[in-house]
């Protein structure tokens, strides 16, 4: 297979991983010039030159994350880094030195060592509980061992790769082989750490496996993940929270790959594809720069993330200068010393009028390698502050870090999370909370169906909650338009998440004249046989009115379930309600928002709120209202209102309530589904086909003639 | 009694209240100058001349608090003084005639109006709800009349004069006296109204009765209030929250009264008590600005509001220029049009480099209007954002805002409430929540005992909640120390809490060497027989870990009592623990926090949370530890810790664990109290005299030699 390796390095020019000499002598003279450039700079200057002169502790690796062994050896790959940064850029030997004395230390520590400790997962690591640690400190160790290759002797260098580096490699490579070559988050890190290695310490061998796989055939390695884990529009497959994280390594490795190797042109692979990986990252942000928490996510993490900064700043230098990029370097107030770096701060000190916020828009991504694996929906309605997101996925699972919520739904609006996903139980790396790992709770709740807000069949969650089950099959659109921002509209489907059974969900994201907007949500299902449905709305807020009595369980409350997630919600109210609408209101922040369900026949209403089972107080306490009835065939049809305003400072309320009338089901078969809504006494009209998606064909209902998958008229006019 | 009655206006001019004509002359050439006072110019513009040409409601009152009626008055009154405002600054007459036109509408409406159909309380108003809405409508439209005085014939100022306010102002004075008379913030905006009305209307009598009562007795009405509700170092009696509201009323009637009655020198009245009441009102918020939740208080509140612009832009033009001021005056972001906002605007466009907190510092304040009621102290440690409160509450009662909650604690840090006060419960002009009033669990749930951070005897509240009762008494400090910023100490005593027992607590700020801060917090209980004692710390986070084994209610939880506020406290896990520390660590924002108590003999521990009971969703969901033990004399002893660090975005935390590894109580009788704290392997050990509290009395425990009424070594030295 080794025609797709290539050459050895023409010349072994040091430094080549992170900067080149010329760059850095470039970023060097902007240093007094660029006042974020001359922060970033004093920063890691005062960081490193802490420990000029100090004796830096290897210790025994021990403690699992959160615990002083694992934060001891991260802080020390962050510190030898910046060492050979300042190191090339003011020559002064003492950082050299500072990483010299780190390395011998681990050259004499890492041979000696096996599996950690508190490892528990099938991929240990050695330095760290977890490999996944381990490869990145390959990938800033590589990179500071490269930026003063220059200062060692020769015996030094034999000393650290054979001491620090090929233990660790070849336990990468050779024991946890299968883990190498994973086409996962883990793998992209493992690669970049090892291929890092290699371009520093002039080993082909390293660099080959890192690009092509252990075996070099190409069917895993960095080439692979690049073309395996992206969608050919940029998603990546695990998530917004996920690719946050792995495109860290991608563009370290690929920007040291551009110096070592340009005929690789790995920037330019696949149409750019890294390019794309993190426009579409920053797209799917809520406006205060938090990722949306599909899947495993912790909420926290933003934008100005360190891995961001890393990424924006290469990108800057490789695809040229981005308005948007700008806005985001703005808020992550910090740059890298590097030649992109130095051309940002450069843009921030010159550019006015930086905008606030990222250049959010409606986008639509496909999922899997071939862009043939469903996808997610963010549409976007309003500007700046007031900009609201309606997240809709109908993606693949989403590897190991995939939830069980194929149709899920999110509301986003002005910068708050309304329609919520639970994100991740985790506490990231508080050594008290399992040592910073993902929590049993994760697994047992926050992956569950129930746990989202789709269809729960039968209180189980979609594949039994398996994971291999869930990783063959995906989503599907079935039709979208998303010309008109004032009618945003998305239909997909789901036939494998519980047998025999068909769900089919549509989103209708409208702007009512007036102002009013509203997303009008038709779920549908369809099984041979009567089933148990549960439609959940977790929502964040504070229940302000309901249109319906309920029962408080007041001195006593129980779970809702057993199984599946439902033991984890607490019943803190319920509801019989009968061929009507439901209707509740709640307050998040200063806005009011109002569900309105169409209730058809008998069904059930439940208040719910986490932490029933949670005996190690793991998880938030979180509110949902669900939607329970008995069918084989039905819809559920929910309008959901974002209204009014509340002002506690000026002591003022304005359209607190509700506008929604009426909720009526014209017509709900094979072909079409009619859905009227009574909204301030007019009528909303909504029609679209079950089975015909063709933008050309023919429809009607009554008086009401329409082209195409779907029609919408307000007020006996088309809604535009 | 009309001696202290002054003579009738030398010559009526107008404007008086709000500002003469030669300020708003001086006022006019700031506005192209100075660009905040250019923004809030511009913003009432267009505000008001949204509405020239058009014709304002004024309807039949109807509704509740956040229903339209309602809020078209307020918003009524508000058009109405800005457009006065607009018309002496801009001369033109349409400013007036809009003023005219709702006036004459209001002249025709209020002389038919009785108790508006949604009254509750005992003070109903006619235009609104409550008599305190028309109150404020007073103050308003009064000072709008007084702006546009001069352009209105005779004939409408009769009109006007007759039917708009007379029939208000006998209203309060009459069918209302006992409510006007009232010293409480409902009667100094009730004295407010009809003074400052008094004073556009060129009415003697309303102004005497604004400033000595109905009677003219000087029993009650404005100087009274002045007297009354403040202690002699500004604080008042209803808390934080309630002074941000009544301040309003006394500088907007006090700078009309040095205007019309220059010779009441109302600002230097008692020696300048509104400028102490004011910057006694700014050193009670957190870092935030938002105040204090003392007593009932809506957490939002902070000072931004529109009153205390209207304050600091009066008290600028009084007591002349002040720095924390101007840090206050740039968050609030607007000033008013008067002589004082120009000067703001002027001295914020001239400063550079304004602090971003104001000038916090620790603080105690007595209660009571001779200052022998008790009192608060606010201790204070750190710089900036840093900066860490203890709040220690052993006031009087506070009218009927006050809360049953006498030696209480709650802790702020790093602008979060780490400790915390629930607040009141309301959703402030919400109308499906009653009608934006306080609601039912105010008085049920917030303000009972057990809501907040103080010993709860056998279940009840103090003074069995009895407002009447409470209203009686008041706590006592025992002693003070606040000389160094790293040893603050204040005890405090209740006797009349709870029949025959003796509460007493000391609270010890300090900063141990190495730079973590504790709370040593001593809660001695002497009763002649054995009581259930529970201590509740209220607290706002996350549980991290617990050094106890505890049983968590799972599948089923029950309310924790049936009364007294226990009804809404869910009882998520218990614990019995014997003769040992209790600890457990919580995570609030970015930092933990852990609470270390000794345990003599036997005890149970309860987390709860708020949630039972509330059938209609009005309260918060919020979790507390409470340690229950029955006894007849004891000691509390509780360590809290601020500590460490957690940060989820680099993925690092630090002293993530207590550093406390043990409590003793090594005496504890009439005389004193010695406690030793554990601490990283130091000994802190604490003495205390519970009886001699002279700064000269010599005492001595073991080896321990010391003078005044306590002592404080950390590592066998003094701390200091």
């Amino acid at each position: 297979m080794c025609s797709i390796c290539l050459p050895l390095f023409a010349a072994a020019q040091h430094p080549v991983t992170f900067f080149t000499r010329s760059e850095a002598a470039e970023l060097k003279s902007g240093i007094n010039k660029y006042p974020l450039l001359t922060d970033s700079y004093q920063e890691i200057r005062s960081q490193v030159d802490a420990w000029i002169g100090k004796d830096v502790d290897v210790p025994q690796p021990k403690d699992p994350a959160g615990g002083y062994t694992h934060e001891r050896h991260k802080a020390n790959y962050t510190l030898m880094f910046n060492s050979g940064i300042l190191y090339n850029i003011t020559g002064d030997a003492k950082y050299a030195t500072l990483v010299k004395n780190i390395l011998l230390k681990y050259a004499v520590l890492n041979p000696t060592l096996k599996k950690h400790p508190q490892a528990t997962s099938s991929s240990p690591g050695h330095i760290f509980w977890q490999a996944l640690n381990d490869a990145n400190w390959l990938v800033y160790t590589g990179m500071a061992y490269d930026l003063v290759y220059n200062s060692f002797s020769a015996s030094e260098r034999k000393t650290i790769e054979d001491g620090a580096f090929k233990s660790e490699v070849d336990y990468f490579t050779k024991d946890l082989k299968n883990w190498f070559n994973l086409i996962h988050n883990h793998g992209v890190w493992a690669c970049a750490g090892v291929g890092i290695v290699g371009i520093a310490t002039n080993n082909k061998d390293y660099v080959d496996m890192a690009l092509y796989g252990s075996e070099k055939n190409g069917k895993s390695g960095f080439m692979a993940q690049m073309d395996g884990l992206f969608s050919p529009d940029g998603y990546y497959t695990e998530g917004p929270y996920y690719v946050r994280y792995a495109i860290l390594p991608y563009y370290l490795f690929a920007n040291a790959l551009q110096h070592a190797r340009p005929e690789l042109k790995i920037f330019q692979h696949r149409n750019s594809i890294l390019q794309k990986a993190l426009l579409a990252g920053l797209q799917q942000t809520n406006i205060d720069g938090t990722f949306f928490p599909l899947n495993d996510a912790l909420k926290e993490k933003d934008f100005t993330s360190n891995e961001l900064v890393t990424a924006i700043d290469i990108a800057w230098s490789v695809y040229g200068a981005d308005k948007g990029l700008l806005t985001v370097a703005k808020k992550q107030d910090k740059v890298l010393l590097s030649k992109g770096g130095a051309a940002i701060a450069a843009a921030i000190a010159g550019t006015k009028d930086i905008p606030a916020y990222y250049p959010y828009k409606t986008v639509e991504y496909v999922d899997g390698n071939k862009g043939d694996e469903g996808g997610v929906s963010f549409l976007r309605n309003g500007k700046g502050k007031d900009l609201s997101t309606l997240v809709f996925k109908y993606t693949a699972h989403g590897l190991s870090h995939g939830h069980f919520d194929k149709l899920n739904l999110n509301l986003f609006d002005k910068g708050n999370e309304i329609l919520t996903d639970y994100g991740s139980a985790r506490f990231i790396s508080v050594e008290q909370k399992y040592g910073g790992r993902y929590l049993p709770e994760n697994t047992a709740y926050a992956s569950q169906t129930i746990a989202h807000n789709t269809l729960v069949v039968d209180e189980a969650s979609q594949f039994n909650a398996d994971e291999k089950l869930g990783e063959q099959f995906h989503a599907d659109k079935l039709f979208s338009d998303v010309s008109n921002d004032k009618v945003q509209v998305v239909a997909a489907k789901e036939d494998n998440a519980y047998k025999n059974i068909h769900l089919q969900r549509t989103e209708y994201f409208l702007q009512i004249p007036g102002g009013r907007k509203i997303v009008l949500d038709v779920f549908n299902v369809n099984a041979a046989g009567e089933h148990q449905y549960d439609l959940p709305f977790q929502y964040s807020g504070n229940l302000i009115s309901t249109n319906f009595k309920y029962n408080y369980n007041g001195s006593q409350q129980q779970a809702l379930g057993k199984n599946n997630g439902y033991q984890y919600l607490w019943k803190e109210a319920e509801a019989s309600v009968k061929d009507s609408m439901a209707q509740f209101t709640f307050l998040n922040h200063r806005t009011f928002y109002s569900i309105s369900s169409l209730i058809k026949g008998e069904a059930k209403i439940f208040f719910t709120r986490t932490g029933a089972g949670d005996a190690d107080f793991n998880l938030r306490r979180e509110p949902a209202y669900i939607i329970r009835t008995n069918a084989a065939n039905t819809a559920f049809v929910n309008v959901i209102e974002i209204h009014g305003s509340f002002d506690p400072k000026a002591e003022f309320s304005a359209d607190s309530y509700s506008a929604v009338q009426k909720i009526e089901l014209l017509q709900n078969d094979n072909d079409i589904t009619v859905a009227a809504v009574t909204i301030g006494g007019k009528q909303l009209l909504v029609a679209q086909c079950n089975k015909d998606f063709s933008k050309q064909s023919k429809h009607s209902y009554t008086t009401f003639n329409w082209t195409g998958p779907y029609a919408v008229w307000y007020d006996g006019k088309t809604l535009q």
